[in-house]
């Protein structure tokens, strides 16, 4: 499809991913929109997994859970369907990642739960806003992502270790940054890390478990924010019986407005 | 016992409480301490509550959830009982309120969830430290607290008006409240209305449904704030088997840190 052509508007773009016609991350679609991340286990599991996002609101800022058996989150994007509007999932069974698929609709059952979690994308366009360049967009590559030794606060079943995302910032904006990303706590807030990777168990910052490397170039320093593809960590090592996610990078457009989940 | 030397130490206070020494209003108690509301829920309800909570961030802001069956908040307050360790509590039955207790031990039972969520007293301490007089602690009078016509917005068989509390706030400090409260999200975060009390559904500013009146003086303007006795409108209104909240101004005082709770 023409580039030129790509649609701005979330439900236009929902549209085009529905038939099939988005195969690629939605990094940069539907600017100043929030993107989500998806996790779907069954209604059992449901009250723990709401439980550990409250526990560990930076990698898992709830924005959205669906009613029992219902696939439409009815207050960030009425009249869509989750288990066709994101261009890529990711199907885990028992800890294992079954399958990657365009549409859930051979797994949705009446007893799934959805949750749509803050995504990162929604403070980077603040960050963008704000004059501090982010390469993995200008590239148009993944955002390069790491599995820490940072354990996040278990509930029930489900624990595990947060994945951050890593992005260069140039040494004098880091403050700003800082302060930029603080104002949206819906997406991830403050970052967790500056400049020591090795102090969160990253050993090769040109090696990431998720994602695409970044050069870190010499005026620049690693910062790194919480991620949403943490629950997906934890899926691996908690080995729900069932847990559907998006595939990393590729997320769910909203129609809300970035702006509405600052807190300043 | 002798005001001067009550104790301003968090874990001293929840002793003097549980020994049945203290009989009124925790406001003022342990400034700098998060205090919190509690609701308790049998685990069936457990999941519907949370989300109800996730879905009303402003009047539920939830700090804690206690594992099934468990009465101690072990990240807030290790070591302490959420069974005895509040001034006094109230007992829900079908929404009716069936009884005012100093304790909970004979209603307790192993299927319970506890749930403490933000209370404003956190961003009290914060605007009297930004030079704004808050008259009800100066007067040691529990807040105005007002049953308005903002629904909450429902999650399974919760729903109900949202509850705000009211302090008078001198016209020339209304912008400096609304950005001190605005760091704390968790603890209701921003007013929900300044100025216009009819437009909430509040026919007279000097009968509150719950708390006791203050005067608005004529250099003031009457600001609002979502208020966690809110759960108890709901509770009403909801009418679930049983619910166990704490008494609007008997608050659960936690070990934590009012600053560690702001965003910025």
């Amino acid at each position: 499809m023409n580039i030129q052509t790509f649609p701005t508007n979330p439900k236009a773009i929902r549209d085009l991913i529905r038939n099939g016609e988005v195969d690629k991350s939605t990094a940069g679609m539907a600017p100043g929109y929030v993107q989500a991340n998806l996790v779907i286990v069954h209604k059992d599991l449901a009250f723990e997994f709401l439980l550990f996002c409250n526990r560990n609101p930076k990698p898992c800022p709830v924005l959205e859970v669906t009613e029992v058996g219902s696939y439409e989150p009815v207050i960030l994007a009425p009249g869509s369907d989750l288990r066709y509007d994101i261009p890529k999932y990711r199907v885990y069974r028992h800890g294992e990642l079954e399958a990657e698929v365009t549409d859930i609709a051979e797994y949705w059952t009446s007893d799934m739960v959805a949750f749509l979690t803050g995504c990162s994308f929604g403070f980077e366009t603040a960050l963008i806003r704000a004059g501090i360049p982010l390469r993995h967009i200008e590239t148009e590559t993944t955002v390069p992502m790491f599995i820490t030794n940072i354990p996040t606060n278990s509930a029930g079943s489900f624990s595990g270790p947060m994945v951050v995302s890593m992005r260069p910032i140039k040494k004098d904006q880091v403050v700003r940054s800082v302060q930029v990303t603080s104002r949206f706590p819906s997406v991830h807030g403050a970052p967790v890390q500056i400049g020591n990777p090795k102090e969160i168990g990253i050993e090769d910052i040109n090696k990431p478990d998720l994602g695409e490397p970044i050069e870190v170039k010499s005026d620049e320093v690693p910062v790194f924010w919480a991620c949403g593809v943490t629950p997906q960590a934890v899926a691996m090592n908690s080995k729900p019986d069932l847990m559907i996610t998006h595939a990393p990078g590729y997320m769910f457009i909203t129609d809300a407005i970035d702006e509405e989940y600052s807190v300043l």
